[in-house]
Formats: structure tokens, sequence, C-alpha cells
């Protein structure tokens, strides 16, 4: 695409007289973006037990689309909880505090035409209805990560479950706090046999299927 | 720029062996979509009273880097304070929150590789030091939008000089409440005289001259 054709199809309110001389500012705007990047900005909502595969599967997913020329980014714990909600702690309020924050982030994202991937547990149905109204129709995918508790209690690669189970942590969502199971999520992932690998080929092919790239 | 150079160069940990069949993931990081797309990810902080010329000047620049193929975000108070920041009043901590979440926002921005211009008046040196502070050396480029009180005041575009004379508003900065002028900005824009458009153009070529477009 050229930026002749960009601006031709964009240019906002413009005077298109020929004997107009002056520059005309086009309105840099979300479409505009999309039609830049050749993709339709969306947000990929990870949500699924600690050690569900969320974050594994969504980097190899940013992986696959980034080689295929793709302008992704993955929020999660680890750019987040340091930064931007670093004033945060675990309280039921600062829990949602931290989820509407993220959402409103990924919102801003994919005002700027990326494809952002979100890997948060995001136990409770409430705020990820939250998350969702903040999107245009379409916009907003929830991917349930469905890896059953006693697999990822299994693998407690960072030994969080243990911790919880001995009381160290509090409120560990599947052990002594509710995980909302999703019911209308967009795509359900078997989490438990399937490689990390394969799960991002399905979304990849369902992102192809909907024409998101 | 071929997909098989970006993973070639930017594989981590890879296994390098001929015999190794197993698919490596890249690291996609800050690095690789700067590569991707062309461009030094970069913080441009426009700062001045309101009505000097920020957002105005910000637009006409964002509109031509878009057509110079650039991939920019424009944060400024309409997409953050009726969503990120839409829990903040204007005390002075608030006010200080309000900054902090700007340049948060914006450094995740930065990290997913795009150009992100930030208007906000920002008035107060601590607050621009803080934002500056979130940034690798050079990502951060201070400009100052320098254009008179007096100036800005006959404009006033929305009219909210005259209410902070008539004691409607409080805390106006100019009126009120300090602007403290920086005094190491990157770029120092004359906004009183030069229309928006060459302010832009100055921008345009130090971003060049600075290579990072």
């Amino acid at each position: 695409m050229t930026n002749a054709t960009i601006s031709a199809g964009l240019i906002k309110g413009a005077d298109r007289r020929a004997d107009n001389v002056h520059w005309q500012h086009m309105a840099v705007d979300k479409e505009a973006r999309s039609l830049a990047k050749g993709q339709k900005p969306c947000c990929l909502w990870f949500t699924g037990l600690s050690g569900s595969g969320k974050s594994t599967i969504a980097n190899v997913l940013e992986s696959k689309l980034h080689l295929a020329s793709h302008h992704t980014y993955l929020l999660d714990g680890d750019n987040v909880r340091h930064g931007l909600n670093r004033d945060l702690g675990f309280s039921d309020e600062d829990r949602t505090e931290n989820i509407r924050r993220v959402a409103e982030a990924a919102k801003l994202m994919v005002d700027a035409g990326l494809i952002v991937m979100v890997s948060f547990i995001s136990p409770f149905k409430a705020d990820r209805r939250l998350a969702r109204s903040l999107f245009e129709d379409g916009e907003f995918i929830e991917i349930h990560v469905d890896t059953p508790l006693d697999v990822c209690e299994d693998r407690d690669i960072k030994g969080l479950y243990k911790k919880a189970r001995a009381g160290e942590i509090k409120q560990f969502t599947g052990i002594d706090s509710p995980y909302e199971v999703p019911e209308n999520a967009e795509i359900v992932l078997a989490g438990a046999e399937t490689p990390p690998e394969e799960l991002a080929d399905e979304v990849l092919n369902i992102l192809r299927r909907e024409q998101i790239i």
C-alpha cells in the first residue's frame, strides 16, 4: 500500500478542490493504523489458573505473529506489576483495579493498531466483563486456557501451589480463592495434553479465519 | 528485511546445531519490534501551558510520521482522563499519579516499538523528572512548547483562562499555579509566531538527524 492510497482514503474533512493548496492533515486513527499495519487490532485476553500455560502460549503466539510481520504486544504481570500497577497490592479492590488498568492500557494499544495479548489469571467474571466492556464488538477475544487444577498443581513451576497449600500464600486462585470458569469465552484451549506450540497454532488459525490477520 | 534475518539475529538461547529439529522461539523484544518497524522507539514528551499548541503540533507531527510509514501513538488528556486515569481528580497527589501512569503507559508503548507522543501540560519539574527516569538513555525527548502566557491567554481556545481569571477554575497553570520552565528540554519550540506545521517539521528534522526515523 502506498502512502498516497492511505491518505486519499483517510483524509477527514479535507477540501478536495484542486485549487486548495493547503496541506490537509489526515486523522491518524485506529482505522488508519490498522490499514498501515495490515491487521485488525484486537485484545486477546488469556485467562486461566496459575500454571495453566497462559503466558507460554501467548509468548509462542507472539513469536509466530511477529515472524508473520504482525504488530503485537504482550501485557503480563512482569511488565505491569513493576510499572503501571506498582502501587497496587492484592486486596480485592486492588486486584480489580489491577485488571481495570491492564484493560485500559490494552485498549490504548488496540487504538494504536496493535494485536495485544493480555496474560492474567483474572479469576472473576465481573472483572473480565468490565475488561470486555471497554472494547468495541469483536475486539475482545477471551481465551480460556483450560488446564485442570491438578495438572497445574503438579507442574507448580513457580512453587506457588506448594506455598498456598502450606498456608504461606493466602487467597491463591484454585486453592482458597475461586476461579470462575468463563462460560462464553471465544476460544477454549485444552492446556493439559496439547503442547503450547499447537495451542498457539489453534489461535493463529482462528485469527486467520476471523480475518484479524 | 526478511523474517529470516530477524530471527537469525534475535533467537535467544537457541540451539543452532543443524540436527536440532525443534523450532526455537525468538524473543520478541523491543529490539525486534524496532527492527520490524524501521524506527527507534521513543517518547516525545510535549510540555507547555494550556493553549501553547502542544496537541496541535503533536497531531500534525503524527500525521507526517504516519504518512512516512512510521508507527506512532498520541497520549493526551482526551484518551487518558476518560479511561486509564478516570479515577483521578485534580489534587496535587492525583496530578502526580496522572503523570506517572501516563509515563508508564508510554513506556509500555515504547517497549512495543512505537514512537509515542505525550501531550500534557506537566508543569512540575519533579513529575517530568519521574517520567524521564522510567526510560532508557535517549528514549525520552522533552519538547517544551514555549509559548508566552499572554499569547496562550489571548488564544484561550477552550475559554479556560477566562474562567481561571474569574476564579471559576482554581489552580490553573500560569494563573494561580506555577509552570516550572524546563531547563534541559531536548527541544524548545517557539510556539508564538511559528505555525504548528513548521514546528512539526523542526521536530521531524531532529528525529531524522538523531536517526530515530
